[in-house]
Parts: C-alpha cells; structure tokens; sequence
C-alpha cells in the first residue's frame, strides 16, 4: 500500500503493471467518449510548484479535473513563500485545509519526501531538485511498453547532463527494474563521480558507441535555465559532440523509437526537424503522461 | 465548418448571424437561471497567455467554466517558457494532452493563425500581436447589433491608435463585412501607412470632424505598456487632441454609443466622468463578451 | 441582511452565530463524506488578489469549488491591473461579467468597501491594507469557541504589530463584540498612536504582563516584506522581547491557546519548537478558516 508516490523505489514490477492497467482502463474510457469521470469527485489536489513547469503541472491539473476533483494551483511567485514561510509550513498548512492529494514541484532534492512523511495527504513528487521525478519514469515506461511492446531486455540509451537530471535518475530506476539494459552516455562532467548506485550496462562518453544498436534513446534536456554562463560558451561543441542528428540515428536499431522529457532545447540535444521525426515518440510521451497521472492518482486512492 | 476562429475574415454575414443566435439562446438561458450547463462538459480549454489580461481570460475561462469544461491557464510567466520553449512546440504540448479547445494570446502577430495549422485543437485566436482580436470583434458587433438594432448602414467612427491596434484590424474588417460605414480618426504617426486593405468610408486627423454626426464611436487604448517613454511627453497632448470630453460628445449623433474595449487609460482616451457616462456602452461590451465566447466555442463544436 | 463582508462592524451576536451554525453544518456534512455540495452550483466566484497569498487565496477557492462555485483567480502580477487599470474599473469589468461573488484582497485600506458600493456582485474583504481581514476574524472567534467552549469573560492577548494590523483590528472588533476582555502587547512603536477605538481591558508593552493568566494568545505576523531595512536590525531584538518561548508560555493560564493567522516568522514571534506545539491551534485555525469561508458564501447567499 502506498499513501505517496515519491520515489520509483517504492513500485515493483507488480506494483507498476498493476498502474499501467488502471492506465490502459482510463485510456480506453477517454477514448470511448468518457471525457468527464467521478473518480475524484470530492476529491481536493492541490499543487504547489516551487519551479515553473507547464507540461507536468497541466497534466497533473487536467488529469485531477477530468476524474472529477476540485484543483487549486500555488507558484511559488504568488504565495505566501515570497513571505518567507518554510516549505513545511506551506505544506502543513495545506494538509490543513483537507487536501487530499498535494502534488508537489521543487527545487530542492527530497523535499517531496519530507513532506510526505509530515502530512496524512497523499503527496506526490512532481520533480524535486536533482532527486527523482518518478512519474515522468512511469510515463516514459509505458511509452516503451507500448511502443515496443516490451521492456525486459530492451537496449536503451540515456544521453546527457545525467548528473544533473531527476528524469536520469527516476528512469534508470525503473527501466533497469524492468528489465531494462541501461547505457549512460555523456560527457565526463555531466556525468556522476559515484556510479555504484546505478545499476547499468555500460557508460560511455562516445556518442556513436552509445546509440549503437539500441532500442530506446532518451534525450534529456541541457538545464540551461541552471546553468551558469561558462556553460553557454560550449553549447555548440555539446551539439556536436552530443546532439541527435540523421547521421546518428542511424546507428540505432531500425525501428528504435528517441525520446525526450520536454522542453526539447531544438538544435542542442535534438536536431530541430528530428524532433518530432518518423522515431521521435515526444508526444506520445505527453499524451501518455496525461492517462499515467490519472492512473497515479486512482492507484494511491485505492492502494 | 470553422476548426478555428483566428480572424473575422473567417466571418461571412450567415456565420456571423449563428453566432450572434448562439449568443442569444445562452443569454436567454442565464437570465433565465440556467447558470450551469454542459454543452462543453468533458471537453478541456487550454488558456495559453503570453501576455497580460484580466477581461478577456477571465471571460473565455468563465464562458468555458459556464459550459462546464475544464479550464486550464497557462501564463507566459509561469511556463516553461520562461525554459526557452518554442510556440510551436508548447501548443504540440498542449494538444498531445487531447486537448479540445486552446484560446491563446500572444504578443506576435499571426501566431494563431500558425499554431491553428498545426493542431486538431479548436484554436482561438485572443490577440495575436498587432494583428486580429476577432472575439473582440464579434462581441462589439453583437454589442451595437442590440444597442442600434442593426449594423448596416450605421456610421461607426473608430478613435485612436489604429496603427498598433489588434481590435481596430479586426472591427474593421467585420463592421465593414457587416455594412457599417467606418471613419478613422488618429494622428497622423498612428494610422497604418498602407491604408489600401481597410474598407474604409473616411480617414481624418480631425477629432472634430471624425466624431461628427456618427452613430458609433469606438476609442482604441494607448498601449502605454508598449510604448517607449518618448511617447509619454505627449500624452497630454494626446489627450488635448483626441480624448473624449463632453463638447465632442455633442459631435456625435444625439443616440450615439460609445465603446472602448478597456483597460480605458482615464484622462486619455476618455474623460474620466464619461468613461460610464449615459452614451457609454463600455460594461456592456463587457457583459456581451461573456456570451459572445459562450456562443464561439459552442459554434467551433458545431459547425 | 448582507450584500458584503467587509468588516467584522457589520456583525452583531445574532449574525456570528448564524454563520457560526452554517460552518457547524458544512463541518459535519463534509466529515460524513459530503465533499462535494452544491450550494453554490452556477455562481461563479472571482478571486482578485492584489498582494500575494496562499492560505486565503486557497481557502475562498477550495471553499468555493466544495460549494460547487465557478471560481476564477485573478492575480495583481497577471491582470491588467498592470496595464494602469484603476481598481474601480477592475471591479466594474469583473461585474459586467455577472460575478455573483468578488473575493478581494487589496494593499489599500478601504479598498473592498469601495468596491462593495459600486457593484451588485456580493464583496467579501479578504484583507485590505491595514484595515480589516474579517473572514480571519471570524475563523479566530469559532477556533477560540471550538477549544474554550465560549468567548464571553475570556482574557485574550494581542501580541505584536498592532499598528499595521489588519487582522489585530478585525480581532479586537469582533472578539470584545462577543465579550472577551482584551489586551494589547507591543514595543510603543507598534501601538496606534490613538487608541480610542479600541475596545480593550489592557495595553502593556512588557510581555510578561501581557501573557499573565491569558486564556488567548494571539500572536501578529511581523510582516517582514513591508519594513523597511532599518527594521531589519532590530529584528533579533524583536523576537528577545516580544518572541514565545517555554518560560513565557507557563505564564498562560494552564489550558491556554495559542494563535498566529501565519505565516509564522519562525524563531521571531514563536519559537520554533512551540508553532505547532501542544498549546498552539494555529492549524486548526486553518481548517476552521475552510468552513468559514463556505459558511460566510453561504450566509451572504441567503441572508
């Protein structure tokens, strides 16, 4: 039984296809003109994002509406953390007025965890620092699955700021539980000194060996926002040595499907007309997410 | 069929007219104590605003709500725009989420028109740039349409910056579709330099004569906010030259209506006392918006 | 009967306890599991915040969405508010869209009474410069109810800025009208120079005093985002003389209460330790303020 959904430690191979089935009955309802469920109905989410987002917020916001709960936003540019109130003031404050669900951005590594353990409202983690964003795993799992059918066994490439990235690390979690043969490949600097917590196949900080004859590659996104501006001066050579071109992509599996968690920087980690190219699954990433949030919800509800 | 409402050149009279019935059938409703209904009830309305608005958000998101969608906002400053995302791919975004309706502003000319071919989504046009407004349009048709009880023939004198002004291109267009005699009147610096593609009766730089003997007379807002500080020396001037005062009132028709789509810079375009004043029909534009946009999204599912 | 609340003036003994008895009834419907009423199905309620908020914000919108309210958030940063719109004008526009409720916060004094005799929308003053915060208000008076089991006779301390206090005047009004004797506590700088208007037992700027054999404590916010710097130096100094601490919680009657209308400066007024500790309600004031507000919609609905 979960009451939070923080981490993809907490799921099991049960646990997530027990998810992916409550995602595959939403999907078809949708599909089949139930646009508007009551799953959540008397339900509150609310959803405080201390970092600006606009897929994750709008999927989990229109996920809560269409099966029915009462949504209230708070950025943290209008709150009262501009007043310099804690984090867990913010969220015991919240729980105190009956939220049900808290689904919560931050900019700080476990700060979904810390409030999960203080409040009895199901948290969920919407991305904290450089820690875990553990339904965008979710989502991108069940886009594989989809698309290939499969996970187990499956060749899948990681490439880019791993050290920095919540995605990398939520994915490798959970790919590699399923089964999963994970490659990380970046360059030296972005990628972490201590590996030993990864489980992986292989890294690597050539490109070309690293798309080589995979299933899935994930492009994750340069944090230009968070980088300092000696980064900058070498966005081009990361381009080069590390963007996704046609020349490329060629040297994966034929029917490999690219991935990315959004926003796309066009020209840096993907070549713009690659984007949404014959390969390129980035929306169905987001279409996906969409039915997963919904699925996450109901799964905490009744878990 | 309309997927989209972009600009009023989309408008024929016979368009216009089921609108404008739509609009009639919701207010009668309202009136009528049918507050809630459901004619959008499991549809989504995407809000994406990239710049700043209190009536017109507010009014597609309560037209929406009324309806029984779920609404959603998404402003410029909380987005992952602010990440350096593209237009382009922020809407892919937004309709990879399924969803049904998106209503954008944006401070770039045509970027409705550009998003509306890339999408399945309904596409709204709320402002886009200097170029079209045509919610705005419809609803100060309807708004003229009830107060003169009819359009044609009808002497509409439009007052102000024309040449920056996204409401000026759209009423243009639709008032002169609609057999309305339209006047301009603005300094010579903020009248278009091609005036060829206007359906215009009159041009003039005299306040005087451009306010004499009409039926309607429509003041533009100075965009303060889009202008540079040189332009605020004269403001005053502006005012002395071409703000509404209760002398040039007596100009107009003794029936005359007078509109303004707001923010109404008091003091500017309007004396201040008359911006309520017996003539003025500024609330009512309003109150029309609010079922005018009821009326556009139901038409958008319809037609 | 009542249009507004915008000051707790506008309350008698009859009127509290009749939106005392609606926020008992809302309380035990929604823990029998009646989440989602519709009291207020087809009103809409807009929400213009002009400073920064999230416990007040959130708790009129969730208050309203339980109700079955179409609400709709309109920030001070994202409005055209930032266009120069004059609040007056605001409000009108906000009317013409047939609001049925205006929840308003403003930085200047008078603000929501303005507005109330301008529109025939229902106001409600969620704060209004350092004038009245009477939603607030009431939520104290039912805590100290809730937990004490009466008002009438109890010895209640005031401790803080009084001065820029808009729930310290909301408090006094409200709490001495219900017979609770009161005192005030603060350095001299933080008392109103003329303190004929208050009803109060005491004034005291020693507070130790000030806490001897109180049944109430309620603590101001410092609101440190309104000083200017030079406050700043003296914050520490603020927190030694006027901060609770365990020595002079003991000076409270033995079943004392502690209240703060958050959020806490922790460590300034209140210890860090003691915010949440055994006496403290100051989340149960949260939770009370959630059937207050559903309780002051509802009154202002059928009175």
């Amino acid at each position: 039984m979960l009451k939070d959904f923080i981490s993809v430690s907490q799921l099991n191979e049960d646990r997530f296809f027990q998810i992916y089935q409550l995602y595959k009955d939403f999907k078809e309802k949708y599909n089949n003109g139930d646009k508007k469920l009551s799953d959540l109905r008397g339900y509150s989410v609310l959803l405080p994002f201390f970092e600006n987002s606009t897929r994750t917020r709008t999927s989990f916001e229109l996920a809560g509406k269409i099966l029915g709960a009462d949504t209230i936003n708070i950025s943290g540019s209008t709150s009262s953390v501009k007043k310099g109130e804690t984090l867990y003031d913010t969220i015991k404050t919240l729980e105190a007025m009956r939220s049900d669900f808290i689904v919560i951005r931050h900019y700080m590594s476990g700060a979904a965890h810390i409030v999960a353990n203080k409040v009895k409202s199901r948290v969920i983690n919407a991305g904290d620092g450089m820690h875990e964003h553990p339904s965008q795993a979710v989502l991108d799992a069940i886009t594989i699955l989809e698309k290939k059918g499969k996970i187990e066994g499956l060749k899948v490439v990681i490439v880019g700021d791993i050290l920095h990235s919540r995605v990398a690390r939520s994915d490798i979690k959970l790919l590699s539980m399923l089964g999963a043969k994970i490659t990380l490949c970046a360059p030296q600097t972005m990628l972490p000194r201590h590996l030993e917590p990864f489980e992986v196949e292989d890294i690597t900080t050539d490109i070309n060996e690293g798309l080589k004859g995979k299933d899935v590659a994930i492009f994750l996104r340069i944090q230009l926002e968070r980088q300092n501006k000696v980064f900058f001066s070498t966005l081009n050579e990361y381009s080069i040595k590390y963007g996704l071109n046609q020349e490329r992509v060629n040297l994966l599996k034929e029917d490999a499907i690219i991935m990315h968690p959004g926003p796309v920087n066009r020209g840096v980690e993907i070549q713009s007309e690659l984007v949404y190219g014959d390969r390129s699954v980035i929306l169905d990433q987001v279409e996906t997410g969409l039915f997963t949030r919904m699925a996450i919800y109901k799964y905490l509800l009744t878990a």
